[in-house]
Formats: structure tokens, sequence, C-alpha cells
């Protein structure tokens, strides 16, 4: 590895306070000869708080891919849900990350059970959906919900940990969890003082992430273009910009 | 019912002659006292064949349905993949339905096992995604591709006859399926001519959601605002019109 | 359609009663040009509340269906765990729905997570059952039952009521069901009185078939006769009548 | 165990050919201190080849057994299939087996993958949802069927195990099967003679039965009747016999 | 069958009042014509209460297996969780019998919905694998730990078994169990009292397996050597003595 | 990280050329700041072929890992089938990580569908077991057998290339796969060439895991001590040596 391995997160939330607790956690997790930069995209939603939310978040998540796609050796998606990421397998060859997939595998490898604690009561079918198609069902054994809102993740720190810590410890002594995902990116940075109140591994998303794209890029493995993650097929798109038009994103020769 | 019941069905592609061809098969399959208008966003791909289409087709799917609600008494969303139907759901309390598990629906009441015919053979794990989320991995033994663009579904309707027929005699005779279900909206009106080619049944999904469109409005049944499908939380959402902010979405009292 | 859409409901139970309840909510959701005939089997139990129950109703069920085959367009059978539908698939090509499937339908296109609420405690395993086998156990969140007797569902509806809303609460806090629908066909046409009094939709399951049934006759779709619904094979039935013999019962060419 | 263990095959089918194919199987299978008597129901088909043979013959299958409920220690249902076993369940307290979960379990037991193979091609929908309803939608590899009619697997045998023979060597093959169970009670007695030819466990599904029965009597073990297989609910039960009547059914306490 | 079935039973502890225990349980539950010796390895844990116990447990059981299996015609392994039981099968064509699959066929048969009742809080995993694993995750609806160390199952018998009475009285109020398997070999000869105490049936895991044992033999079927199960490849094994080495345990031909 | 990372790989096989070729591979794939030591237990055997040959080799893993547990940060268990990793994990709290579930997680983040392809035919059970159990049952579409001893991978690299190339084309052919997981230990350091000859990502499982257990020290992550991993409980292990008793192991607090 001669030069760095670069690495853009991208917050699918549009709230620039979170891009940077995203960020914090991000660059705290990088190896020494990793740059990490974090961005958000122009257009979407604040927060992702639902189904309206996540899916107008993609088109400038897969925007802000696409307008830098040169720049970096693999990208992250940073919301617990990750919205938008086989659209972005279509457009690079580099890898891309999504935090929810990284961090289970990181619990997977921790332990036998785990749980997910996590913000508004409203994503509970979001998050189980996200569980479900990784392939964890059988291992994840507590969903919990805090009833926080997703910009409060970030403007109430404080009050985020204890709730946490709340619903954490009814995962563990109720539903048997032996580690948790912190289940929202607007979460990065709580992990340590969560684990230390609570004795059990909590998984922050977002560090979880940024290792799981270091890893792709030092194996230099790279997203297969043998059949569902083919570049778009050639098409016009209406009311995108021409950077975001199939003919612009072919990269499967 | 005092007033006709009117849906509105929309394309999930900007393709005008798809847009026709689904809108003939939806009056074909309405009831005397239904009103159908079809339409199709205003951005958007001209077809749907992939993630990074599916993603890009949602907002304006959306945006068509939230510009015209009040008009309306339920919705359809027609690509077989059913882009966007949860979020749909958050925006309006009327009955919002997808053509795929329409489709699957219909199978399921005429056939013990049955299969899926469609375009393009990269949509093979979104098709199976589809079916899986649904519920339906143990009814469906048969997912059979052509190859065929999602514009020669229209333009070229002999062809698609002929490549249906040919993958649908080997999803009949090779996996047992039973009837097949026409994966893709462009195929929309094909379905009697293979059930005369193929002797089993065939389902037009938009048929099948027009159908159970108006079983919902006449059952009086509207989406549950309890949890996942409360209107979007309110959040200033970045680069898209006043039209699509949370603030002017609210039907939750 | 020339003439109007004929449908027979046949009570799995006989309990003239119950037949009548059933009636009632058929008839109110049937669209004008439909007609509807509710009956009961000549033979069987009062009330289906076990595996012994339903498999005595069976016969009788299908007797049913056999003598007024050519008369109807389409038939429903009313009791929810679907007793015998896909034995009624083989003997006629005219479609026959379950109560059970048709209101999981609807309940799936008005709610991410769903429940069932219903009579007696010792038929959990039944209801189970019937979820696993349509293919819901991951949308259906709930099932709780009343201890009711499925007789009491008619003769004492206020009770019936009450007892509903009870386990309905109990269903919609604590396991975040967002609807419900009503598990047996005595239940029918308390769905708006608990809707109203819970808040989420509530699904009879009755008057969810009855959309069914009329969708599947609009859209001229028959079971499929390709393999598994075949009409019976040949041969003696020992103690049947006449008009139950496989040999009257040949439609599959 | 002072006296013998008494157990009552019932042929499914009421064609006394096989009754009596079945007994020989089971006078074979048996230990020396178990007595069998083979019988057949009254009424019902004389071979159960779909949905409707099958739902006709349940009720002659439970009349059998509970007109001679108190001279038997245990019961087998002989269809692989297992007709009407959780009413059998409920109609008394001494264990029930059905031949085709015995045979699964025997399965599981000598080999990692099995299979099943069997007559009609129509009935290659009950044999799956048998395994899955089971459990073993994991272990079992491969259906395989030969299109005999139940009835000629006793009256033409050497054509059975060609046929059986044939398609064996298919799942052998191609679908690793490791044994083979035989999916139908026509098919006892062939186990050995397959075995012979096909080199892998061949299972008879009655002699497995005996055993299970056998087991559960010498276990002292009964059917729970804390909630499920309680005794049918006291209610008149129209067109069958004072028998078969709950109220003389009742062995709870 | 000119003599006796010779079944050996392997402690999968090396706890000798344990074994004592599994022989007292073992020969109650044969049929007059079987011997039965129960023994215990020479090498492995005192109890096994983990993965570790677990898997340092399996040499020793495999090698006591292999130096008398010429003596037996069966074998079981008695630890709930069937530890090796895939290697048991390699290096003998003799049945072997887990003691946790013979029980939950047991329990499968006399009940619709059943539980496990156990020692140790932290096997809970163990035990939901070992169910998974067997293909009974939809019958078994309640996993209930004591606390209990293994070796408390036998040297407090009253403390144990007032604390299987506890967490079953739970399992049958709460998660609706029917009958309760006893999770761990320790708990052999207690089934009778519990099943006094909580009237349902309590399923002794040691005596479930002899009858599955001596079923096999009697039936003659012996483990396939068709694939998975062959006798292990020739290679050496350092560390093992001789009787270990593949190339003496050759059983395929 | 004031210190390299250093990381254990226990070659699971007793065979030296295995275990240089297992450092090769992982020396290869590692981060400039990490130190890696391969090693092959004293006990076991040459190569693991199935079950028998995996539960020997389990406890000379075991004990390879115990004694140099303090002199590393992280271990990895080289042999895809992932023998003892819960076992391991319950002996140190320093990350464990298996080479299966390490290349599946690669697998999933650069494929929709992928494939296995490995050493003998009859360790497809196994394999399938390991991909059920981690949770990739959807995931994987193909697993193609070579029927290679897993000696021969090393002596025979260019038949295995070409071996693996045959079983390769076909996954991605017939099976659809999109990626390859290399389903074997002794095939580290062949997916750059097959890479080169089947122009889809190919996945060294040994090169996957040494990021994985980079990542999981680098993020500080442990393996939880709250129920399943805890460390061994006090109990004398007979014939194993000291530093394998529990009294030695305790690692919780």
């Amino acid at each position: 590895m001669t030069h760095p391995i670069r690495i853009q997160v991208i917050n699918g939330n549009t709230f620039a306070a979170m891009t940077q607790g995203i960020d914090e956690s991000a660059q705290s997790a990088r190896f020494p000869g990793t740059e990490i930069v974090t961005t958000q995209p122009q257009i979407g939603p604040q927060s992702i708080e639902g189904y309206y939310d996540e899916y107008l978040a993609i088109p400038g998540i897969l925007e802000t891919l696409i307008l830098s796609e040169s720049q970096f050796d693999a990208f992250i998606i940073a919301c617990w849900g990750d919205p938008g990421v086989e659209a972005a397998r279509e457009v690079t060859r580099k890898p891309v990350v999504g935090i929810a997939e990284a961090s289970m595998y990181v619990a997977n490898m921790v332990a036998a059970r785990w749980g997910v604690v996590t913000t508004g009561h409203r994503i509970l079918d979001m998050i189980e959906k996200t569980i479900h198609r990784t392939g964890f069902a059988h291992r994840c054994v507590s969903i919990r919900t805090t009833g926080l809102a997703v910009v409060e993740t970030e403007t109430a720190r404080q009050a985020t940990l204890d709730a946490l810590e709340a619903v954490g410890r009814v995962a563990i002594a109720q539903d048997k969890a032996e580690a948790l995902c912190l289940g929202c990116a607007g979460m990065s940075g709580l992990d340590h003082e969560l684990e230390h109140r609570l004795g059990v591994p909590v998984i922050d998303a977002v560090a979880a992430a940024v290792k799981m794209a270091e890893s792709l890029v030092s194996l230099k493995k790279q997203t297969s273009k043998a059949l569902t993650y083919k570049s778009p097929e050639l098409k016009p798109i209406q009311g995108y910009p021409s950077h975001m038009q199939p003919v612009n994103l072919q990269r499967d020769s």
C-alpha cells in the first residue's frame, strides 16, 4: 500500500453537528495509514427517522458518492439501516460499507447474542427489517427504542447516554443480550462510556464500518460486477443532473 | 359508496408508452364504479432495472402521490418491487398497494406453487428480496429472467410474449410452478395470451393491484398510523419542494 | 361482466346464528354488482374450537361447495384456519378463498406489524400454524386469545367486544401490533366498533374474503389445475354420497 | 410391563390389500412383547392421493380410533402426511404417532441429508408441507415422485420397486440424499430390497412408527392435555354418530 | 432378534455419580430384551457447562465408543447438546443417538408446544443452537434455566426438583409449554415426580434415547455411509492413540 | 496504538506445509503495524475433512491458544468451519475470529449472492451447517465441492487451481454466484489467480480473518463475558494438562 487508504464517510442525514460527531468517531477508529473525509449530502432530510426520510435521503447519498468517486478508495454510508447501499455498489467498483451491517459483523464476533439500542419507537420495523435482511434474526435477541429524536443524540448527549443505559439494562437483564449495537449514527462516540456503565461490549457502528472499509481496501476486494451490482443500465433519468446519468457511471469494463 | 372509488396508478418508470400500457390494464380490471387515473412521475428513470434506478425513482413516485393525495381514495405503485411503498404509507392514510404484493396474494389464492417471470437477469436479487420480504419464499418455486430490457416489454410485444412463454415453460416443467406472476409493470396486458399459451394462471400485477385497492377502499380500511407508518417526523428536508416537507404532510390526527 | 358476481360463503360451523352474522358482514362488504348467499354445512360441529372440530367440519364444507358448484362464481370458507381450502380448490376451477388468508393480506397492506385476537386459549397452536403456513410469521407480532367460546361471539356480543378490546390493548401496547385481525368468523361485524375503541385498523375476515373473491372473479383468474389442485383422482370413496365421488367431480378439461 | 403393548395401526386408506401390506410391515417390526392390530376405516377413499382424499379420510380414521380407544395402548395413523394426527391426539390420552414424522425421526438419526420417494406427482406440495410442518426442511434435500398411483404400490410391486429405484438413484446422485423415506404406506415392505439396490438406508415409515409407538408406551408418556390437545369442547356435531360426539370423548380428568 | 440388543450409554461427563444416575434411568427404560451398559470417558470434564467443556469432552466420548464398538449394537451420547454425535456416526455403522434429539422427538409426539428446563444460565445459547440445528425452533416455545450446576443435579436432588418445578411453572403458564424436556443428563429420573407436580409430560432424555436406540437396532437401520458419515479419511492424527487413528476405523465396506 | 497488533493464526490442521501457506497469506494481508505468528497445534489431524477430524482438532487448537494467550492481542482459527471458536471465546477476553465467518462477511460486502468452493464432497453438510449457523443461507447460493483432499490443496497447487476454476464456473453460470469464498485454509493464496480466471471476487478466508482481527483489536472490542462466553466453570477436566484446567483460565474479572 504505497498511498494511504482514503475513505469517504457519508452521513445519511443533512445535519452538520451529526456529521461532525460521525467524523470524530471515524477519525478515532482509523489506522494511521488511513485518511477519512466525512461529509453530508446536499439534499435530504436533517435526520432519518422513518421510511419517507430514508428514501428521500438516498439520492443525495448517491450523488455525494458519485461526485467524489475518483478521490476515495472506499465509501461508508453512515445511517443504521444502510440506505441505498445496493445502489451505491452499482455506481462504483470500490467497496461500499453500511454501518448497520458492519456493526452486526462486529457484534457477532464478540457475543453469541446481541441487541440493538436506538432512537424513536417508530423505527422498530425498519431496524427489524435491516437485521432480517442481513441474516441475523437468530443472533439479535433484543431491539430496544428510547423514543429519542435523532437530533437529540447530538444535542442532548447526557440524556442520550442515560436513555441508552436504561434500555440497555433491559436488553441485558431481560433479553439476555451480551453486546449492544448503537443503532443510530448520531450515537457515535458513546460506546466507551456505555461499555463502562453496562459492562458489555457496545459497538459504535461508524467505527465498525471504518474498519470494514479499511479491510476491504487492504484486501483489494472490489464489488462484483457479475450481475446484481453491474453499472446502471443506460437510460435517461429525468430530473437528475448529468453526473447522475447512467451514461456517465459506467464502471464495468 | 355514494361516489366512485378513485384510484391513482403511479407508474414507477417515466416512460410514457409504459404508462399507457399500465393504464389499459388498470382500466380493464376496474369495477364499473371505479375511476382510475394512471400517471408517471416528473422525475426518475425511464425504466427501473436495478437498485440505482429504483432508489432514484422513489422521490418522484412519492411526489406524485403527495401532489394528488386529496383527489384519490387509494394509490397503486406500479413497479414489481413495490418501490417506496412503506414511505407512501407514511404520507397518506389512504391505502397504498404495491403491484408485487398484490400479484403474489392473487397467485397464492389460485396455486399452491407459483413462479415469477420477468426482465433482465440482473434483477434476480431484487425479485428474490421482494418475495422474501413479503413472506412467500416457500410459495414461490421459480424465478426466471428473460434478459429483456424493460423498454422492450412495450416496444417489442411479440418478442416479449415469446420470451415469457419460453421461460414460463421452464418454470412449469422444471420448477413445477402452477401459476406465474408477470414480474414487470411493462408486461401488463400479456396475461391472457400467456395463459392461453401456457395453460396456467398468469397474473397481471397491475390488474391485481387495482382489485386490492378497490377492496381496501370498499372495506374502509386505512393505513395504520399507530407506529411505523405515522406521518413523517417534523424536520426540514433539504433540496425538496415545500409540498414534500413533513410540516405539510401531517395526516395523523 | 354482464351478470352479477355470485359468491357462496360457507360458514365452517353449523350454528345458524353465526351463519346469519357472517351473512350480514358479507352483504355489507359486497360491491353492488355482487350477489352473496351464505350457508352452512348439513354435517359438522356447531363450532370449530380445535383440530377435532376442524377435521369433522371439512367434509360438510366440501359437500356444500360441491352441491352448488355450478351456481356460483367463487366460494369463501368462513372459519379462521381456512379448513379444507386446498381440497376445495381440487373440486372446482372457480376461486376459493379462506377468510384467514384474506384478512392477513389486508392486514399486510395497512400495517407493518399486526396481530390476531381470537377465542379460546387452546387454539393458539392452530392460529400460529395458519399464520406460518400462509407465510406471515414475520409480520404477525401478536396472537392474543380471550378464552371465549365461539358460540359466545354470537350470543354475547358486548362481552365479546370488551374481551377483544382488552386483549387488543395488550397486543398494541406490549407487542406493538399496528392492526388486528379478528381471528374467528363469529366476530364478523365487530370491526368498526373495535376500531373506534382501539384506534387501529381491525380486519373483519369475512368482509376481507368477500373482496378477495370479487377480485379473483373480476380478474377471471381460476384455480390452477396444473398439478396440486387437479381434480381428485378417480377412485371410490366409501361412505360418502354419489355427488362426492371423484368420478362426478372432474373439472380439469 | 406386565401385559403386552397393544398398538392399533390405522391405514388411512380403505384398500384392504394395502391394509394387509401395512400389517405385514408392522408385524415384522414389533418387539416380541407387542401386539399389533391393523385395520382400516369404514368410510373414506380407497387411496389418499390429494387433499380432497386426505380430508375425506380423516373422519373415518378418527372414528376407527374412537371405537377401539379402550382396547389399545397406542395408535398409528398409516399415511405419509399424518392425516388428522392432531385431532386424534385430542380424543385420547394414549400416544398417537404419524408414520411420516416417525420415518423422518429415523432418517435424521441415520443420515445428515435425506430424501423422500413417493407416488403421484401432484402430491409434491403435500409432501413438502408435511416436511416443513414437522421441522425438517433443512434436512430433507430431495423429494422425488414416481407418478405411481397408490393402488399400484400394492398391485404392481416389481414396477413400484423399479420406479423407486430410478428416482432414488437421482435423489442420491443429484440431490446428495444419504437415506430415503418411503413416502407412502403402500410402499411398506420394500425397504430391504431397495436398500440392497441403492446402498443407502431406506426407511419403511410404518415400521418406524411401530417403534415410536412402542417407545412412547414403554416410556409411559401420554399426550399432553394442557392446552392444544385437550378433549374436544362440548358441543353437538351434526351428522356424526353418538360415539363421535365430544360429550362421549372426555378424557382430560 | 436372536440375541439381546446391546446398548452402550456414554455419559458425556466424567462424574461417576452422574453415570450411575444415567444408568438407573436407562435400565428403567429398556425393554426386557435389551442390555445396557453405561459408562463414562477416561478423559474430559467432570461436567459439561459450556462450549469449552463440551469440546474437551468429545474426544473422550469418541474414544469410549471406539474402544467398545464391536461389543454393542447401538450407542447413546448422554449429554443434552448431543456432543460429537456426527463424528460418532463416522466411526461406526451402528446407530448413534443423542439424548437431546431423542427427547425432542418424544416431545413432538406428545405435545404441540414444548419447552426445555435445564441448568446454568450460560448454556441458553447452546440449548437454542441444539434446538435450531435439530429443526424445532417452531415447536420449542420456552427455554428456562435454573442456574444450577450440573453436579448439583446429582448431589442436591430435592433442590433440583424444586428449581425445575419453579421454572417449569413459568414455562407452562407464561410460555404455554405443554410438555417439558429435561435438558441435562443429570436430571434423569426426575421426570415422574415433575410430571406429578406439574401435570404435563416431562421427558427424561436418557430414557427417550434408549427407546430410539432400541428402535433403530430393531429396524436394522444403520448409519448411512454414502457421504457425510463415511469413515474418517485416512491420515495421521497426532497425539491420539493408535485405536483412534482413521486407518483403524474403516467401516465403509 | 503504541505497540503493534499481535495476532496468532492457528492452523486447525497439523500439516506444516499448510501452516506455511496460511502464514504467507496472513502476512500478505496484514497492515504494516501488525505482527502475525502462524502456528499449528501439537495434537490433532493432519487435515480436517469430516466431523471426526474436526472434533479431534479442537482440543489442540484450544491448547495452542491457551499457551500463548498472553502474547497476542487476537486469535484466528484457520479452518473453514470455525472449529471451536465458541470455546476459544470462553478462554480469552481477546477477540477470536473464525476464517469462515470472516470470509462470509467480506463476501456479503462485495456481492449480493455468493458461493463457496471447497475440497471433498463429504464436507457438503459441514459447509452448509457453517453457513446456516452464521446466518447466510439466503446469501450463499452455491456450494461446490471439488473432491480434492485437503493435503492436495498444498501439494498440487495447479490441479487445485484448475479444479476450483471448474467448479467456480458452474457456481457463476448456473447458480448465479457473484463472488466465491475459498472454503479451505489450504486454498489461501489462490484468490488472485482465480479472480483473474473467473472475473469475480474470490475471498481468501485467512486474509479476511486477519482484517477482522485487526479491526477488533483496533476498535478495542473484546469478547463479552456477560453470559455465553464466560470463563469455563471451575471443575476438573480429566486427562488434560494443568494449563487447560478451568482454574487456570479465569479471565472474567
